[in-house]
């Protein structure tokens, strides 16, 4: 079988980059131009040093995109949806890893994102591109959306309770997402000097977090809270999700509820142990991982319960999910070129 | 004025440690004694590196402790309530940093710890150790109990709203705590391997942690939730709270309520700016300080409020808090040998 | 083909983890048995957990090793020297990771080891694990050592300049090695308890390291002089090597030798760059994979040259060059299941 | 006695808020003035979050510096001699933290920064800013320079051995340096990005590095070898040096001429233990701390010698000495407001 031609605009940044790692080792897939405007010329490796040996392509042109099977598009937010009529004309099949097209309603994008849409009949052509929630649809799909990284901590950590109807919710739900530095791209600001970084415990988002609107798309809820703390680490996110159960369902259906949905899921593993050093979902074991690691706890007395998904941002939560969406989207065995399980100890 | 005696039963950990750093620059008293089992006849310094050339003393042995006008105890939980008579003999005024007499009944302490109080009589002769809420009772007490770090940082981030009665307390409050290593004390054990520990993002306690009983003491709750994770990080711990308000208070209360209370406490900084890179409370800074950073946030469509509180553990949630409690108990200017700022950048 | 039937003995360990890792994944082998004794029955994801879900392999019995066609030997040192005359037994190829058979000369061994060898006549028989040196008799060796982390660091950091005559070894070769903390294996002790360990800068070896006796041997050096010093990371070592060039000897000279090198070697890459972050080899990119980055840089003025080599510590440094020198034993193309190339950022 | 009036210009930046912490709480100074042309009015805390509370001093206008008793100058490199005049014209007494005035030679100074001194005349005037060496000069000093971090690290770890005329120097000597990233100052740039610096070791001047020329200068070398290498921790930085020794010099005298020296010195405090943690110098527990800690390793079989200096870059290496030196110069006891040990853990 010949290999389908992709392409990455904006494969400079750190999503492009772990997209270029993926493809590169994709057994499908070839790598037919990676752009970037500022590092036009250069090798992919100057700016990817662990791609050094593995590759001697270097960035083109993001004005000259040739045409090809599939596009992945990693560029900043509000980039794609000026352009994607372009996109569209160029490639068949779109994964747009940016947050232009993860909400399917335009309003929702207006009250979170503070501005109009500016290509708002595009989204209902989207899938939302978290696989584990949209396989079926992704399958059929021209055009499929990123994840947002704490969106999909929060999603996952949420999503077998919200699914199984488990949740009493007239209760808050509330989601604590630790992130690591790496979640904040490629340019440098104050806050991620390395003196100022180091070692933060540094909440910079209580609420109102753009990614509220996907969790709440995605699981249907009316309202959920999400917190968003900086700690010291640069891949990783662990979401804490807080809620309480509905009556009657106990720490068994947990249980049986997580234990059915990570088998039928080739890249959730779920993670509670009574012994051993890694008893709860942890995120530092997944760096380069598409594998999200879940867990609950519960406190039967008051009914609350604990959910937690940990996930490489950059992977499960961006580029990761990209690919198993591409592969879904193309046919191929979901989980083709994705099956590094993360290092230990790390 | 002649210098108190003071002496440390206890002083290898690294609460002592922190004591003994204290104490030594103290200007109204002088270190007697400070004793530890398995080190001793060693300087304090082999096991407290920055305290090489500041002191000559050695420790001496735990079975033979003089009589002193204060007696700081620094001993795993458990040992002090076995003894307390015999401390009691010896010292007019103790402050027992364990958490044995930090709860008030004897039945919340068998509920959170799973055994009977062994010197349950005591429990009434002693004062809880955060001067923020007991300052007037330190002054005429003679038994004042340790804080627990996670406790102090969860009682901070919530005491002015719940003091204000600004919470709608039909709703749930849920405290996440980020911590560093140094909360788990100086004994290695598998979980604080560096290769296992670092980078970590572990929630290690979902539900049920000890200290919850006593945010539920100081802060007369029925319930509240407290999870916590551990971080890179060695000293400090951040409580990020989540409650709701009750209807009415908004953004300007909470203003009003937060400047007043840091205005009346030597050791309080409120947090919330609009810019520069420190804008919310952070644990990094406050290492070796008294500080407690403290914040908040709210969401004014919901009514949700996000408290925060920031210390450094080994110090405003253990040793810091123990000298302020001294400081009060024997008439001395409260921020005496406390004034240290914290460094920036660390 | 058939895959190759292998056995780990000691999987419970760091470099038992990535033993298992890579040949999980390898294309010509499987795993036959993984031991632990103290872990007996546990499955190996307990230990490992990113093997969670890429294995359902328990721990067996170290006694009850079954005939296998590659053995390898991941056991503390002092353990295999015992009993390889029952490994031999069980399998006609075995490579064993510890320092028990590195160094051919059984005098070498005493004076760094400080004790005699237990099994004097086997040294002969074993070839250094460093493909990088030792490739061709590797194709049809019966046994293979492991190699030293920083040994390895060391030796590739001097090869190329030694290999091509250009130091000056009237004048003193001195390497400083860095390394992170998954060196010291998966036991704590007190200097590995994450509040004493993280953020250190520790010369933790001065000189007479046993690894020097391994740089000595593979160099042909009459001296070399090792100093280690511990720094903030898990994984990865960088050495970087202090010597002389022969008068004559310049830039132009280097740059070819090391190109020449690269060239010429699968899991060698030459990081030399004027701009871009990554200038110089560097190990943090290189968390789980088997490529060594080399670089050197020199002051043409004193004749001084600095040869730089990173590795991961637990790959290149011992478990990657085991399986790269498995691959040349058994005739597999050499880089089969080593192909990682690491992540970046990490 | 009144408090002698400082200003401090430059003191937005990281050796300027170090500055401001020591000075805001010696005992026999008042700061006068803090400039910053880019925070011009910003409360100093917004900048240097641990002085909140401590200090309600707003950042002046540098073009507006009134008379005082002393000025520090901390800007960056090349300002200072550009207007030496002006400052001399304010104040008797100066303090540059900058490397402008370290250098007695302009030749020196134009070998290593590559241009021609813009005050040349004003070299002479200048005392080199490092207590341990110029002590008595500087009690009679007007002008005194600042120290190189790097250079101080250097100097301390091998001046008792080059004092006591101890070392062979036909033979090379090279030092390692390891260090922190707040050496780089509080300008983020994309090496600094938390990202790209987190876990690193990166030696990012192998050779020439300008503090070399302060070494040289500082301890009569005609040659010494400096490399430095970045390592994941924010203040702190270990000079490993290597050298060795003249025939009939062994531990003994190593011994005597460490011990006679940190006697000698407030601020040297010699590590060389056996057992314990912290058996040799280790810049973690320095943070915030004026003190050195040296020591030393010996190779008696090769004669070579490994000399050790941890210091915290912003204090002994910056702001500490220039406090120190104020000390020296003023008639203050030398030790005023420099007490602080360091914590442990940190």
């Amino acid at each position: 079988m010949s290999r389908l031609r992709v392409s990455i605009i904006g494969a400079a940044g750190y999503v492009g980059g772990e997209l270029l790692r993926l493809l590169l080792d994709h057994p499908f897939v070839e790598i037919q131009q990676a752009t970037s405007g500022s590092h036009l010329g250069e090798f992919v490796y100057q700016q990817h040093p662990n791609l050094r040996k593995r590759t001697t392509l270097k960035f083109s042109d993001p004005q000259q995109v040739k045409p090809c099977d599939v596009l992945f598009l990693a560029m900043p937010h509000g980039e794609s949806q000026q352009r994607i009529e372009d996109y569209a004309a160029i490639a068949p099949r779109i994964v747009d890893c940016s947050a232009d097209f993860r909400l399917r309603d335009a309003e929702l994008y207006r009250r979170y994102y503070g501005e109009e849409h500016r290509a708002p009949a595009w989204l209902s052509k989207f899938v939302y591109g978290l696989p584990e929630l949209h396989r079926e649809e992704m399958r059929s799909a021209a055009y499929i959306s990123g994840v947002g990284c704490n969106a999909t901590a929060s999603i996952l950590a949420l999503y077998p309770l919200v699914k199984a109807d488990a949740l009493d919710l007239t209760r808050p739900v509330i989601v604590e997402i630790k992130t690591g530095s790496s979640e904040g791209g490629a340019s440098p600001n104050p806050g991620s000097h390395h003196p100022e970084r180091s070692g933060v415990i540094r909440t910079f988002s209580a609420y109102g977090h753009r990614h509220t609107a996907e969790v709440i798309q995605e699981l249907g809820l009316s309202e959920v809270h999400l917190t968003m703390t900086a700690v010291d680490l640069v891949r990783g996110a662990l979401a804490t999700a807080h809620a309480f159960l509905r009556p009657g369902i106990g720490e068994k259906d947990l249980w049986k509820i997580y234990r059915q949905w990570a088998e039928s899921e080739p890249f959730i593993r779920l993670v509670r142990d009574r012994r051993g050093i890694y008893r709860v979902p942890e995120p530092k074991i997944l760096a380069g991982s598409n594998y999200a690691d879940v867990g609950f706890d519960v406190d039967e007395c008051s009914g609350r319960v604990i959910g937690m998904a940990a996930i490489d941002n950059l992977m499960k939560g961006a580029a990761g999910s990209a690919v198993q969406a591409m592969n879904l989207m193309c046919g191929f065995d979901e989980t083709a070129g994705l099956t590094f399980g993360g290092l230990h100890p790390i």
